[in-house]
């Protein structure tokens, strides 16, 4: 009785997750990029926890995305494709599909708490509107629904990627008050205003928020706003890296100024590795192999930090092997809300690795789309199928690996391993090179105990209906809810639906 | 006259410079190690300054660790072959060459400040007699002369490395009380109780004290105190650097319980890159391209920190271009010693740098045995000459770039870039991997610069006569100074002088 009532009286915590866009591990100063340019996020770890061994779940944004939302891996949630083998696929304009209504994503979770919940910044879960963030859970929106891609030929073939305000589009990106000009600086990264005007503003009497702050300026075409451009000795990846960093710190010190730094847990991540195929204009993924689109490290192993004065002990280091689908069921305990049960959900509560040291050893599976490429345990990966891209786009100057070259590793074709797997000891080999061999009797012994995991997981694996299969113009942003205030409906194309082509 | 009196009251700081051995850049936590098993380093980092662009003055021992004590390039100190074009030269037992008497090195100039000076560990600058530290400007010793290969075949065709205590040996590595067992951790590695114990003896009032220390546990055989065998996810490699790490922090904190931690100046960094030839029983580089042996960024480009509480601002990150032969030249400003000024030095103080955050731009440059491989200035470096070493050596399995391929960068012949080098921009490609286009402004811009201080500087450039083009198995370590006393002298064989060969 005594506790219940405790319970209901406690002040719930304050949820904020930073999601970064094809920021990689290796862009963070405190994660080893050279130049040091991140001195807010490198003050977060060392006041917080550094998460060594953290993982999102998929090597592209839209899988990444709804695996994070929704605690399941994007095989369970639908946002993968079976059009072909193992192949990326995500939600461009012409996507049909989109999250499904029988998913539970964290903000509805949290509504059974009370939580009011905020999105700023890129969904990508699907764009048409029963998809939209205000149908699954979250009571405000700021952002786009897909990419920052364009600007596109006067909204002729395709529309430009509208900008929301909950439930309505406010604007398109590169046009008027929306504009990005990557040579001026001039953007719309009023995002960390949003979430500044998110955290501070007034609530009812003890009413917990819980804020998805999902900035995209770090995804090709990279952006930054005026105040940071020319700033990086990396150029404009620098530029907007340091944009995102200075707005982090603003978020946090905002925290401590409105005086509820110690009720909030703050999460940051990326949804998958640097996009080295973009050289020079994309992120680093530090020693680790590849990047965004491939299943070695460079592909999932992201920057993990928590933060929570006086709940995470400033300096801690941990090694548990997490997930951004962690987020769910970390903030469900935090929150003392029960997880769905009805479900297989791939959540664990980092609760304890994050104000204990505690750690406990758990596999981690490495998706493309409809295949389980890799599965790491402890500190080992078995690499069950591999492939970077095909030799026709490794032809055409399409490099997920440039530089690298790992023999029988790092492959043109899509290569079966399962019977007999690639396996690399991630503490000796965090860079995927040396693989160990298949004769020794540490192979054998680590084979073993993998095999018994990955036999359990496809016999239990229930894969959803692929949401990323089809593909229609007619489905795209041409006339978002909302556009006939702003006088901004474009006519919408016959319908052609067919299956997407996804090439990697 | 009032300066003059308190710059002969005041106390004269103290300087340790603690130099690893093939450590990389990509090995300390701070620097990206992905393990983070560097608490000592990175605090250390934490309370003074990160050199984010310090580099050692060639990618092999010998030629590093002559240059860092010399203040001077290996090709003006004479640490070099020109037996071939463009190899790396080290001192192994049968080198008959070693520091010439008119270099000035460190302890000789503080010696006229009244300096006590120890070195504890690696030597490597020749071992024949008249080489050794104590001939250098050294008061006190204990460690090697050579690396800790071994144990050889009962000294027959080969003697094991002795160990000094000053002038004389008394004993010999793998032998005695100087055995190494890399399988049960019994090991030499009191090297940091000898530190501890040289900075806490008691010396004459206001005596300041140098100590240089060279442990070289890290460099192949790879070994570690029992303490940390086995307790790194990084495998043998890993325990040896923590065991290394843990001495950083027991010197640190000696300082602070002596309360001189307000009066010593102590830097951090390594000879040279990773070897990572060793693959998983070597270091990283981190986002480098190549390793140890080569002139690519993982062959030079080293962790720096430096600490000086009270000095040093706690948080400086530095991007000053610096290197080993900058120690030589920054304490001689914090103990108010001219240099001299009767040769080339390589050296800046580097005060300005640590105390004021001041940044002068200056070349840095790479040689490989007698030739100018590289030069970076600014943000750019040039290679003129690229090689990792020949196709013969490669063939069998000798890589010096392991898992990485750059197209016409990683060459396996000596390839003569000098009238059209390939260029990178380090800040947006630390990795050497996306060489500015030849026709492009930026490129001829940097070029024109560049090309004027590589034609001043071998226009300045005086080679010293080589050091390190002559072998002979007389000269080994068969009969050191001392060995009578223990009855360990070893007949010396007949004098067989011949060229040494230089493979790589
Ligand atoms: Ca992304
Ligand atoms: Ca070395």
């Amino acid at each position: 009785m005594f506790c219940m009532i405790m319970q209901a009286d406690a002040t719930l915590p304050n949820f904020i997750i930073m999601l970064m866009d094809d920021m990689g591990y290796g862009d963070l100063g405190v994660f080893g990029e050279p130049n040091k340019e991140t001195p807010n996020l490198d003050r977060m770890a060392r006041e917080g926890a550094l998460l060594t061994d953290f993982y999102t779940a998929n090597p592209l944004c839209s899988p990444s995305r709804a695996a994070l939302l929704s605690g399941r891996l994007p095989i369970r949630n639908g946002f993968y494709t079976d059009n072909a083998h193992a192949r990326n696929a995500y939600t461009p304009q012409d996507i049909v599909g989109g999250i499904q209504d029988d998913e539970i994503l964290i903000p509805e979770l949290l509504q059974k708490a009370g939580y009011n919940s905020k999105i700023v910044g890129k969904w990508h879960l699907g764009h048409q509107p029963q998809f939209l963030p205000l149908k699954h859970g979250f009571d405000e929106w700021f952002g786009a629904p897909n990419c920052h891609f364009g600007p596109y030929n006067n909204n002729k073939t395709t529309p430009n990627i509208p900008v929301y305000r909950n439930d309505k589009m406010v604007g398109r990106y590169y046009e008027g008050a929306y504009n990005i000009d990557r040579a001026t600086g001039e953007s719309n990264l009023t995002l960390f205003y949003e979430a500044l005007e998110f955290i501070s503003k007034p609530r009812p009497k003890d009413q917990p928020f819980f804020l998805y702050w999902a900035p995209d300026s770090t995804h090709a075409p990279v952006y930054s706003s005026k105040k940071f451009l020319g700033s990086s000795r990396r150029g404009i990846y620098g530029d907007a890296v340091r944009d995102l960093d200075a707005g982090v710190g603003a978020i946090l010190n905002q925290l401590t100024a409105l005086g509820i730094a110690n009720n909030t847990l703050v999460f940051f991540t990326s949804d998958n590795g640097a996009a080295i195929v973009s050289k020079t204009h994309g992120g680093s993924n530090g020693p680790f192999l590849c990047g965004k689109e491939t299943t070695f490290e460079g592909g999932l192993h992201e920057p993990g930090i928590a933060w929570w004065p006086g709940t995470i002990p400033a300096g801690t280091i941990s090694h548990q092997s997490a997930t951004v689908m962690d987020y769910m069921a970390t903030l469900a305990d935090f929150a003392g809300l029960p997880l769905p049960s009805d479900r297989q959900l791939d959540s664990m509560s980092l609760r304890q690795a994050l104000t204990n040291g505690s750690e406990v050893k758990r596999p981690v599976y490495y998706y493309r789309g409809n295949e389980l490429m890799a599965v790491r345990y402890g500190l080992y990966k078995a690499h069950l199928w591999t492939w970077t891209n095909g030799m026709d786009e490794f032809n055409h100057g399409i490099n997920f690996c440039p530089g690298e070259e790992v023999e029988g590793v790092t492959t043109h074709n899509q290569t079966d391993h399962s019977s007999q797997p690639i396996i690399f000891h991630l503490g000796r080999d965090p860079g995927e090179k040396y693989p160990l061999g298949v004769r020794s009797a540490e192979y054998k012994a680590v084979w073993a105990d993998i095999q018994v995991i990955v036999d359990a997981h496809k016999k239990g694996l229930k894969p959803a209906k692929p949401q990323l299969n089809y593909c229609d113009n007619a489905v795209m942003n041409w006339a978002p809810p909302g556009c006939k205030e702003l006088n901004a409906c474009l006519p919408v194309p016959k319908s052609t639906l067919k299956k997407c082509v996804w090439p990697h």
